[in-house]
């Protein structure tokens, strides 16, 4: 299975790094990061730089495209070397997925038209702009395009396409592999559970950065 | 607060871009990337490149030291120049962290000595060849040291160290900002958890890695 992971100025880190971190487990799995031109890349902090090693030109016939998020998928909801490029990679994919705003960079190319989808919470409406129909789920799987929720949820995404494809048990071997037994310290993760002050802090801060 | 993470060839990618995603999301917080020398490190699956910004003689000083861990561990665990940096920083620093089998250089380094310590749990025992009292914890934190369980641990260590060194709820718009309300589709993240033969898989796959 050969897997390609978006990558542009401006993605966020955990966003691609959680679900590679899945994915490359995986026995006969391959995992290529690609860009508009090799080399590389710097996430929304600025204070990682992250290599492509495929211009998107070589990184042809991907059977699975992953599609970060952040605060660089703004200038390029019609950036249309990207989009042509989703549009065309999409024509060939077993699954085509997201991790939090980078459903935005997947509406925009027109493969979200019908579909339910997720998100990054505090961006699931502008989903409606291209036509999809926003959920509030940890991951969303509609037909062949799976997107999930903000920036940690690409690794529960990325755990259930490995039980979707290969089988249970492998998805269980590289849960087991990763340590992947969550226990954080608060219980804040969503809107609905975070209290409210925080919640209208982090979507002030979220907007802003996005815009 | 600045804050160094160690990088070497053969590391894991979610050991340290999980933490790197909670500690740069604080207001304030810096973190810097430093290797060896200077530029690409690639990871223990070769798929993935990362840069350091900085070489071990440039980064001096640093508040928090974070050090994942990864298949690249054992060959610097007898690495003067990495061992006597983590000795040299760890003198300065407010807290001295790892994820994983990084535990494995903090102890090689004599950082844990008569410490309460984690580390991945196909690895705990080994941390007893450095003096430490290994503990089957998420994360751990005796004195300024907090090593995390497994790869995917460093989330919620980094989580922990913000509420211990911020507040609750700073760490709690952390949380919420990268939308982690864990939701893994199996529940096989810890060998007490998973299925015995899957269990002696990655045991049996993890060990022949590391060595």
């Amino acid at each position: 299975m050969k897997i390609a992971v978006l990558l542009y100025e401006g993605f966020t880190a955990l966003d691609a790094i959680g679900p590679y971190e899945v994915l490359r487990s995986v026995p006969g799995w391959e995992v290529e990061f690609v860009a508009k031109q090799r080399g590389e890349v710097r996430t929304d902090s600025g204070a990682l730089g992250v290599t492509a090693d495929r211009s998107l030109a070589e990184a042809t016939g991907p059977e699975i495209v992953l599609v970060p998020g952040g605060e660089g998928t703004r200038p390029l909801l019609g950036d249309e070397e990207i989009l042509d490029w989703l549009r065309q990679v999409d024509t060939g994919t077993k699954w085509t997925t997201s991790v939090c705003t980078g459903s935005l960079l997947l509406g925009a190319a027109g493969l979200l038209e019908g579909r339910r989808a997720t998100g990054h919470w505090a961006f699931l409406e502008q989903l409606r702009e291209y036509g999809a129909e926003p959920v509030r789920e940890r991951y969303v799987e509609d037909g062949k395009v799976i997107t999930a929720a903000g920036v940690s949820a690409g690794i529960d995404m990325a755990l259930h396409l490995v039980g979707r494809e290969v089988s249970p048990e492998v998805a269980q071997a590289v849960q087991l592999g990763i340590e992947y037994d969550p226990s954080p310290p608060y219980d804040a993760g969503s809107p609905e559970k975070a209290p409210a002050p925080i919640v209208e802090l982090v979507a002030a801060i979220s907007r802003g950065e996005q815009s």
